[in-house]
């Protein structure tokens, strides 16, 4: 299974007037998350770009299991999920560092737009079945 | 069936570098949708507070059907969900006012804290029960 | 002296811990009270847009005189000041409504750059020159 | 003079409509900036608050000269400006690391609140008169 692992500081500014971290702030958490992976696994966003393709969010999923304080740091876990279609799937975990609690879990799941027309690409795009046969054969 | 409707400009700031609302600004939308919710039938955030309870959200799902553009405006439809035990359903709608397109559903869980102990409620407040005999019945 | 006002009501997720809203948030307001500007007087980004330009914020400034909570209804008032060179400048008033107080004053400068280059047009551009003889004399 | 640094990814919902860095979000890098800071000479937001006062930002400018795109890197150099009364003073200057280039500068003036009474401290806190007498001499 792919995964990649990071770590972020909670700012001021994420946490809400009941002294947690709001949790419309957690797609900012599965975004940095799927960055780290994109990085280590060579499916930046921008290098989906530079093949021609936007790949924006089409569905999301937060279950919030803790809070999590300003001053706290947290772990985000993200596992990409193999599917058959032309579409991008990852899990998410969030592990609250500073108690070792898992705070919150997730999911999302991305299609292909042509960048030029923004029409949904149906057909799994080349480099994308290059980059799988590369990382999950 | 209570629901409420709110329309929403969209804000330069919540565009992405793709030019559309950025995915994650719709659960804003949908706090402002459960905010107008509350105005009309009385259970706005600050009223359950006074009652003593904070009512995280724990779980959220967002599915995106279109996009939306700066310039453009939305209306968000928010609907009640009944249930039993002591949680808060709601379910979402959003329409691009500007095109007529339905731009994305969601829905959103809510439980009850104790705002002092910020234990969780397992049983319905008194104040809730209330509420929804007077509004569902 | 050319203003417009906007009454907006306080997002919960504008909070921070201090349970007030988060200082950054009223560039947003400020952003909330140029548009209302502009639809008023046809000045707003997307006509900009059209004629050749992005008018990107190069200096903003904002002093905060009292708190606003989530609950609050603030109006905001935004007053173009005119320059002689290619810049176009505001201030703002921001008043809490629910109390009276002015809560925040502040300023912005925007230049105009050309859409395509990104250069920076060091004249004002024609439509810019148009809209100031019409509003400001 | 005290100052301290930190590089920060640009998060894509960072990002808007122009393709680059909202001009907003600075707030939050000059944020990230001061507790940076604080970590570095023991003077975070947490510990300020266990003594006994919030320090909301009462005054803040934001001077941009030069645009941060997605997939770019900055970094944020917080430095102190003694002052003689009651306040905390900043600077800041945000490199983009990617082009070389200082993209903005800018300034944060904060005072001191009691934390229960939320009424203003005219003189400097003893712990604050404390840290000076350790830090600047």
């Amino acid at each position: 299974m792919l995964s990649s692992e990071i770590e972020i500081d909670i700012r001021f500014s994420e946490t809400d007037a009941m002294g947690v971290v709001w949790h419309g702030n957690y797609l900012k958490f599965f975004e940095d998350g799927r960055e780290a992976f994109g990085k280590e696994y060579g499916l930046e966003y921008l290098t989906i770009f530079d093949k021609g393709y936007f790949t924006p969010i089409v569905k999301s999923e937060i279950e919030h299991k803790a809070p999590v304080y300003y001053g706290q740091k947290i772990r985000v876990i993200t596992q990409y999920l193999p599917a058959k279609s032309a579409k991008v799937l990852f899990s998410y975990e969030v592990i609250n560092i500073t108690t070792g609690q898992i705070c919150a879990i997730g999911s999302t799941m991305q299609v292909f737009l042509d960048k030029n027309t923004r029409e949904l690409e149906l057909l799994t795009p080349d480099f994308y079945r290059d980059w799988k046969l590369k990382h999950l054969s």
